[in-house]
C-alpha cells in the first residue's frame, strides 16, 4: 500500500532518475501526467521500455476531480506516479498526496530536476541571488504579480525567475515572446521601469 | 570533444537522470566529484555498474586547482563529470565550465534534483513563497548574511531556506542543531526578534 510521486525532470522521460526508475520497475501500477508542465522531447514507449511495463497517461480532469481509480490501486498495491518537473511542485500533487495521507496512505516523494534549480544553474546565474518566482499568466487571467515581484525583486538587487503560463488541455503554451508583451503591457500601465525593451531577459 | 556537467540529484547516485546515465554509458571518461555536498547513501561500485565503466572520484584540490587532466581528455574525447545535486549550482563547475568554453571546448549541462526545489517539495511549503536563500557558514567564518536574509524574508511574509555548510575534505557537515545554534546566538547579537526558540523551523 503506498503512492509514490516521482519527478520526471525537464524536457522528456530522460530526466527520470535512478530511484524513481527502480520504484516505477517495482511497483503494480505507473500513471503518468504531462500537464502541469510540458515535455516536449517525451517518448511514451521508451519510457515504457525503460519502465518494463505500461504508463497510463493521466489528464487533469482524472487526476483533480475523479482520482479514485489511483488512491484505491494505492490502498491495495505500490503505485507510482510519474510528474513532469519536480515531483511536489504543482499544487495538484500536493493535494493528492493529502488525499492519500488522509486515507492512511502512505506516500513517498522522490524529487527530480526543476525549472527552479535548472534555470539559474543553465543561465549561468548564481541560484542564491534569485529573489521570489512568479508565473506570467494569460491575458485572459490579468494579475500584476509578475510584475510586482520584479520590482520587489530589483530593489533588492535579485533576479527573477518568471514562468510562463500553460494550458495543457488547449494546447495552449505561452512562449518568451508572449511573455514578455504581457510584461511590457504592465510596464506600460504600471510604469516603475523594471521591464523595459532594454531590459535584460 | 565535450565536457558534460551531469548532476547525481540528492542522497546517493540514484538521482542520476536516465539522460546522465546514456550519456555516461556512451562517453569515454566518466568522473565525480563528492565534496560540495553530502551524498550519504552513494554506492561507487553500484553506479560504476549502472554505468558499465570505472568513475574516477576526484577531490577539491583536483577540481579547482589541478583540472588539467579532465580538460585535456575532453580536448579529445567524451567527459562526463558527475556532481552532487544540480550540476551547475556549485561556483567550482561554473569555473570549470568557463574554463572548459575559454579552450573551445563545448560544454553541455545536464541538471537534476536540487534541494532548492526539493526542500520546499519535500515540506510542503509552496517554492512560490521562498524569498532569498542562504548558507549557514561554521563559526569559525561567522557571518550575518542568514541572519538579514531571514530578516529580509520575514518582513516579506516569505520562508526561508536555510543551506548547511560543510567541509567534506575535513569530513565536517553542520547539524541542523549546530545551525540552530548559530542562528540563536545572530538572534542574541542582532535582535531582531526573527530566530527564536519559539521559531518554527
Amino acid at each position: 500500500m503506498m503512492l509514490i510521486f516521482v519527478g520526471l525532470g525537464l524536457c522528456s522521460h530522460k530526466g527520470l532518475p535512478l530511484r524513481g526508475l527502480e520504484l516505477a520497475r517495482d511497483s503494480d501500477w505507473v500513471y503518468m501526467e504531462h500537464y502541469t508542465s510540458l515535455l516536449p522531447e517525451l517518448d511514451l514507449r521508451e519510457l515504457e521500455g525503460w519502465v518494463g511495463k505500461p504508463v497510463k497517461v493521466v489528464d487533469r480532469q482524472t487526476l483533480e476531480e475523479n482520482p479514485e481509480e489511483i488512491l484505491e490501486r494505492a490502498r491495495k498495491g505500490k503505485v507510482v506516479l510519474l510528474v513532469p518537473g519536480d515531483s511536489m511542485v504543482a499544487t495538484t500533487h500536493v493535494d493528492l498526496r493529502l488525499r492519500a495521507e488522509k486515507r492512511g496512505i502512505p506516500t513517498l516523494v522522490v524529487p527530480s530536476s526543476s525549472i527552479l534549480s535548472a534555470a539559474p544553474g543553465l543561465t549561468g546565474l548564481q541560484s542564491y541571488k534569485f529573489g521570489r518566482s512568479a508565473t506570467i499568466p494569460f491575458r485572459d487571467h490579468p494579475s500584476t504579480v509578475p510584475y510586482d515581484t520584479l520590482v520587489e525583486n530589483s530593489a533588492r538587487g535579485l533576479h527573477t525567475l518568471l514562468l510562463l503560463d500553460l494550458r495543457a488541455e488547449e494546447g495552449r503554451y505561452m512562449t518568451a515572446g508572449e511573455g514578455m508583451e504581457i510584461m511590457l503591457e504592465l510596464e506600460a500601465r504600471m510604469g516603475k521601469g523594471v521591464f523595459t525593451p532594454e531590459t535584460l531577459v
